[in-house]
């Protein structure tokens, strides 16, 4: 199988989805090819046309962007499904070619949403150092282990623990992040269509357009979850882009489409909204088992559903 | 067949139920023997006991009483329904024995609900009369019928047009009511639990026990409703009795439950109630037809169920 | 003062407003006239007009009659005010003018609504008794005070233990209504709008018509109590009579005019609702006092309101 | 004045706040000076510490990243305050540095993020071509104009018209984005709290946490939006940081401070919500004014005050 990554090699989604395949069964991980994308949008693209299997892509906090681009992608798709979700802690080194003291630092290289995220260590430990952007953390740290002796002297990259050892360079300072605990949340997702199957701890995936752009249309909608006890996880507003002032909502749900109370909820969306996308449900990274409120457990619907069925039987134009 | 009503005999109530037997087959109306019972417990234990097939009484604005017995009465019995619903226009007639003058009036009787909505009249037109209380229109109307000439004289009775002419009275004034256009709500109720088949112009009666006497529990209850576009024609507190501040409600609501949204908001209440009980789905009175909005009609339901159960083949699990 | 009352004397009403003056002070209840009306709407029209000072109605489960009427009248004027509610224990006796074997009752008095609340009892002890209506408890009683001997003998009547003992007759059984432990709620109502002062366990009666018939206007209105955490301790739908369909809500919520939150939610039903009627707020019969949520505190609208209008001193245009 | 953007020189971001300027009084735009950052964070702090006047900061949609960092970055300062937005269409040219046919480009420079947004022209038009990532579509284009001739053979950049325009580049083909009319939205962040005057058609930006992490915590806090009839046109959740699970929600309403209905949301939401900052009320960049139901006029809230307020004067412990 072939597996697409927001790439280069050692990014963050590459860390996501080796960590994906260590938790594989063997004979998938062992017969995986890795392909990195220089977009979302491309690796989708091949994903839809059959050259790649699966693809890993971030879908929050990302610390090399991606993540609106991610949304967007996914919800311009009807044939792909997420099977599955990665969290990758975030945490950054500063590594050189050759080990070097810090107070010779002139130069450190880095993708523009690491830096946001080191730059209290690097006013406190480097005030003066030039700043130079580069397209990913991985791409600052091979550029700069492909660099001559000369061309290195004085340069860091700030990267990802895995970029520094993957291409060799000495870390000169480690846990540099000025947030400590910060995380990614990857997804992967597949061409066809197979969901997979309830764990107890699962997240559901929409997108959903609303009928109208009004007041209490968004609350509608959110009315349909909440008669049914479901919690959101992740909401996002996304212009749908044809008309100014339609919105498109991204949303994570707790549960899985197995689950009555999930089940319900996207029948009632899909009666309400002009377009509901199914983007999949599966395991939650945490593994975290959700409560779920009496009057909305599985058996709550079977005896509800037939209780009205019951009912209905004594309906004089049905017999 | 036996038809109870809260009686005596040219009630409001028994007006409702001829009016019933007028719309109904000949053969069942030829065939009905009319009885009348002093209250709606106990015409309605003679119903669930076998005594009578059918029982009439007032549900909402009733000029004789009866409508909070009759709602607490109906929320306690489990094996019967309501069929139907018949509205009957109150309208008064001062009634005397003999042709009297206005000004020899002395005495006026009356059930104190019908003399409360004549009242304006009453003060305008017979300033200084004595009022007698009766324990009904129709009784009023009677012990005036039998009275000898001389208890007769100087005495009148307001009652129904219907009641005046039954028991031979004469007319005095007509049309005497405060309110023009007033109007008591009746429900036919029968024990074999059979459901009259959808008209278009239906609503459903529900008794429903609030699973907490919280600020939220009431909305959350409604949003059962909200959600699935349903609406309510009637809700009325009741307490439960039990312990002081649980509430129950009983409410009217538009729809019959073959229509899907009727049935999609009862299963919601199912499942968060402690309780509901189901009154039954009748004809309304007044063959209104309501307005389904589309993401309400049947056919969204359909299509949303199709829909989930066509994303659920692709799960795993149930291959 | 005058205070009216629905009657005649030793009613449920009757026995409301003693209870309310044993409350009272003294100089109150020693120079205080009781007034009996025929109907809840009299008794009004007295109060509004000035011959009284006060009347005392029952608003909820009243064993006979005038709530609905009551609900009614009271929200057809804007000039009269609740400032008290009372709680009267709803218990019956059986009652004779003289000491007689239950086997030799064979006639029983009574005001409908009583009877119903007794015929479990009739049925068991007295299965063949004539059942004979009467305007009240009260009137079924002094009519057998008032009766010879001869007229007596073999009649009971079913009233309350205050009318037994007022009318000097003899109790034949006690404590046989088929629910222990049913009251009735009366409110005392004056005309010039003094409202009392907050005690922390108040209540606060409105009449709301709702802007629209639809499915979504009484969940709207219904946000307006529970965004500002406003329980309602009852509610029930009365049509309006002008066209059909057109509801009004009769509600009790808990807290007083004085609670910003009751206050907030009173504004916001002004601002969507063609019509809200406010009846007063008035101490609690159970003096309970409810638990407010810290976000519904008055503390945290005072906040709130500082917070607000802190960051207005910042808008240009108001410097 | 000195105004920071996010960087470099010919970004959409630049763009946005020389459009901004356009719109400004002459003697303000005539002294601006325009100081280029590398991150949203680098430009907030030097905000912060006085170093510039105003940021401007794509906070939607944006094609050069930025988005979630602006959000994150605006959350955490609660001494700064948005001023204006201003919307950016988003086009893209193919640029290079001498004239040049299409066949002959072998490697394409740009930001990621830009690339994502012309793959399907890329692909049919240039299939073949190596595609060179940048930090930005501003760096691609200026590294291309700073190579030597040689070096800047067979290479092009994706970039803005202005871009290319501005470093002195041959347009080989313009208006090559995949989806034509979009768009980016940009705010102009200031430091000193003042807000812009109410113009009628007015957005305002907030961040709020959530109390609770349950299913209906989130319909609750809408609810305060919607009792008070304000619009969202965005609503993104953002994962809190210190637990899992506990979100923040980064909201625009329609509305200004000054409007009655959006202060009584805010109200609300500072009474329910742990945590709420107020990130300003500002013109919307489409001049678009919105209806507002009478319900939430300004006189409905000042008409419901005054009724309240009347109310209060009769509370007896307020005389």
């Amino acid at each position: 199988m072939r597996f697409g990554y927001l790439g280069p090699e050692t990014t963050f989604t590459h860390q996501a989805l080796l960590q994906a395949l260590e938790q594989a069964p063997e004979e998938l991980s062992e017969n995986a090819e890795l392909v990195p994308f220089t977009s979302v949008a491309t690796a989708t693209n091949a994903l839809v046309e059959g050259e790649i299997d699966a693809i890993t892509a971030p879908i929050e906090n990302s610390v090399e962007g991606g993540v609106s681009g991610t949304l967007d992608v996914l919800a311009s798709h009807d044939r792909i499904t997420i099977v599955a979700e990665q969290i990758v802690p975030i945490t950054f080194v500063l590594a050189a070619k050759k080990p070097m003291d810090l107070a010779d630092v002139r130069e450190v290289a880095s993708h523009t949403h690491a830096q946001a995220q080191v730059q209290g260590w690097i006013r406190e430990h480097l005030p003066d150092v030039a700043i130079e952007p580069a397209s990913s953390t991985a791409g600052a740290a091979s550029t700069l282990a492909e660099a001559t002796e000369e061309e290195a002297a004085g340069r860091a990259a700030i990267c990802s623990p895995l970029a520094a050892e993957h291409f060799g360079l000495e870390v000169l300072a480690s846990g540099i992040e000025d947030t400590v605990g910060a995380q990614t949340r990857f997804v992967i997702v597949t061409r066809n269509h197979r969901i997979p199957a309830r764990t107890g701890a699962d997240k559901t995936t929409l997108v959903v357009h609303l009928p109208h752009n009004r007041s209490g249309a968004l609350l509608e909608m959110l009315e349909q979850f909440s008669a049914n006890g479901v919690n959101l996880s992740r909401i996002e507003s996304r212009p749908i882009g044809d008309t100014l002032g339609r919105y498109s909502f991204s949303i994570d749900a707790e549960g899985h489409l197995e689950d009555r109370r999930v089940a319900s909820a996207l029948r009632g969306l899909h009666r309400m909204c002009p377009k509901v996308i199914y983007l999949g449900s599966y395991p939650r990274a945490d593994r975290l088992r959700i409560t779920v409120d009496a009057a909305t457990a599985d058996s709550s619907y079977d005896d509800a559903s037939r209780w009205v069925a019951d009912l209905g039987r004594l309906i004089s134009s049905q017999e």
